[in-house]
């Protein structure tokens, strides 16, 4: 017996993160007996008076929406970070105490309305609203970057993802701190590039590209089921050339972004045939003023579903306590998202 | 304005696997428009001739369950492991190759029932049963632990936390590599260790007894909301005493531990007056013939729940992407827990 990883459960190591993951290929065969998501498809309206994202609407905070036309970007009513925090006087229990350590954190928090249709997602929208979205991401990691060290723009879509309006909308939170994630793709960024000479991800983009592991290529971008895969369809969108921040990007580079972005998203939707949720995000040098030569810009796709539009995957027990852990091989996820059309299951039967 | 950890946003260190969390205390105030989780909480009967975790009922394999009386132990019909997997011939593309690191993964997963009792969780076990549970814990780990390197007891409650079988049942997986989340315990609880010359959480027990983390305690046990906790009710179960793995745990010991695990489990159902999803787990020394006395032996409980039985905390975007994130502090979180009776609500309206 030869060992065949879509057959026996081995791990895989995330040079990202320098984190393992468990992958259980033979646990795909299990029969579903656990929770279902409810799946609620109702058709939305354009504009619903009741939403507080559409244009001209209230917000909870009393002000009134304008009548925006592309993007809209405002600041969270609930922001999680505080812009000014003061700093600790005579420092908490806590202190310089290795046990418990402390330290403030202060930032800003934004929504962005990705456009006023209340009912088009992302692979919905129009060519130049979709490059409208792109644009916005690169206009306010330029700006949030000139004061603050992270700027993180996410989008939690659907309900199982905590996304608590269905308005398509994403966020941008900035901090004056370098959160763990990061921190980490930094220092083994950083780690690889001292040893190689070359940003990893722009290695693991020229290694990928038309391999077994691919989604979908374009002339500037590449998307991957990253080897190291955790979220059972989990994608890496890389580009083909050497680049360390959105703003940077160049007006062909967004235009084939805006394309790659509405094939991949409409994948996602055909898959199960749903409106598909994920958390995604971008990932870029920090604004600290080190060289940001060994960063890779990179956006990951994190989405829970599992084997249907109601079966999702939990990250729970074993997971929380030990490891990450997966049940079909990321070759698998990247030939089933492979074989999907680029064209919306929606636009299909219409 | 001074630094107010109750007011303003900070972030604080596990010193366990040494990462950061965000503290956000003034967004505990947002209204909440998010997601409702459903709550089912129809009376189960005793025995459910359907279930086939109950005593005497057939299982998906068609083997049938004996009349156990107490717990009831069995294989994983559906193993994320395998006991025996081939070492590769020749090494997968992956190989030595730092950007595609894999290597095989074998072990076992069993299914610990607690009780054939169909109805009744953790806390409204009868004393007997409840420690037959920590036996139980117990003696696995021993068992397992003379083959595998690492032995991952945990139990995951309520279809919010991916629970596929309402009869209350815990698992155990075993492994022969040390995962993730043990292996950076590991290396903290060492660092520590060669540090002070005393294990991280006895150190963390000693100061934390009576202060305003506790959530109870006993002659051998203490009850903690982390300084660094992640979940908004996360809890740290710690010995008072240096210990460094469940088989080593004495009669009184055990007897004290069933105990303190009834009156935790019967506050957290008191605090939204319903049955409390969790995972939980425990932590001990590795078989792997180091030294153990750098660990010491613990229990993690991570509950998803918020703000009531149907708001949970989801660990998305900014979580996934950049860095965990709370809305009320530890100290608020152990206030609330403290202040419950160790009378379950059932009871009391019975
Ligand atoms: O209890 P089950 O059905 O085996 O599975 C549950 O716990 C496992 C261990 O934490 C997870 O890998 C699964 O995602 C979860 O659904
Ligand atoms: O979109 P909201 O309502 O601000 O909040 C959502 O995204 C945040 C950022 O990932 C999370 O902290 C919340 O738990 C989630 O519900």
């Amino acid at each position: 017996m030869n060992f065949d990883p879509a057959e026996h459960s081995h791990r895989r190591r995330n040079p990202l993160n320098g984190r393992w993951v468990l992958v259980s290929p033979h646990r795909a065969r299990r029969p579903w007996q656990g929770r279902q998501e409810a799946q609620t498809e109702a058709a939305l309206p354009a504009h619903d008076p009741h939403c507080y994202l559409c244009a001209g609407n209230l917000r909870v905070n009393g002000e009134r929406n304008p009548a925006y036309t592309g993007t809209h970007v405002f600041t969270n009513d609930h922001a999680a970070l505080m812009p000014e925090v003061p700093a600790p006087t005579a420092p908490p229990a806590a202190g310089e105490d290795p046990l418990f350590t402390l330290q403030p954190a202060a930032g800003t928090s934004r929504v962005i309305c990705f456009s006023p249709d209340h009912a088009r997602t992302l692979p919905e929208l129009e060519a130049p609203a979709l490059q409208a979205v792109v644009d916005t991401w690169c206009t306010q990691t330029e700006e949030l970057g000139r004061q603050w060290r992270w700027v993180q723009v996410f989008e939690n879509k659907g309900e199982v993802m905590g996304c608590s309006q269905p308005h398509p909308h994403g966020q941008v939170w900035a901090c004056d701190f370098l959160p763990e994630e990061p921190a980490t793709e930094d220092r083994q960024q950083r780690e690889h590039h001292a040893r190689t000479g070359r940003p990893l991800l722009l290695d693991v983009a020229a290694r990928e590209a038309g391999g077994p592991r691919e989604v979908l290529a374009s002339e500037h971008w590449l998307v991957i089921v990253p080897f190291w895969a955790t979220w059972p369809f989990e994608t890496l969108l890389l580009p083909r050339f050497a680049v360390q921040r959105l703003p940077q990007l160049n007006a062909a580079q967004r235009a084939d972004l805006a394309e790659v972005l509405r094939r991949l998203t409409t994948r996602y939707d055909n898959l199960f045939e749903c409106s598909f949720p994920y958390s995604m995000g971008w990932h870029g040098a920090p604004f600290d003023g080190q060289d940001p030569a060994p960063w890779q810009l990179h956006a990951h796709f994190y989405p829970p579903l599992l084997r249907s539009a109601t079966v999702r995957k939990f990250m729970v027990g074993f997971e929380m306590l030990a490891e990450a852990q997966r049940d079909l091989t990321p070759e698998q996820a990247a030939e089933r998202l492979r074989a999907l059309p680029d064209l919306h299951y929606r636009s299909r039967t219409a």
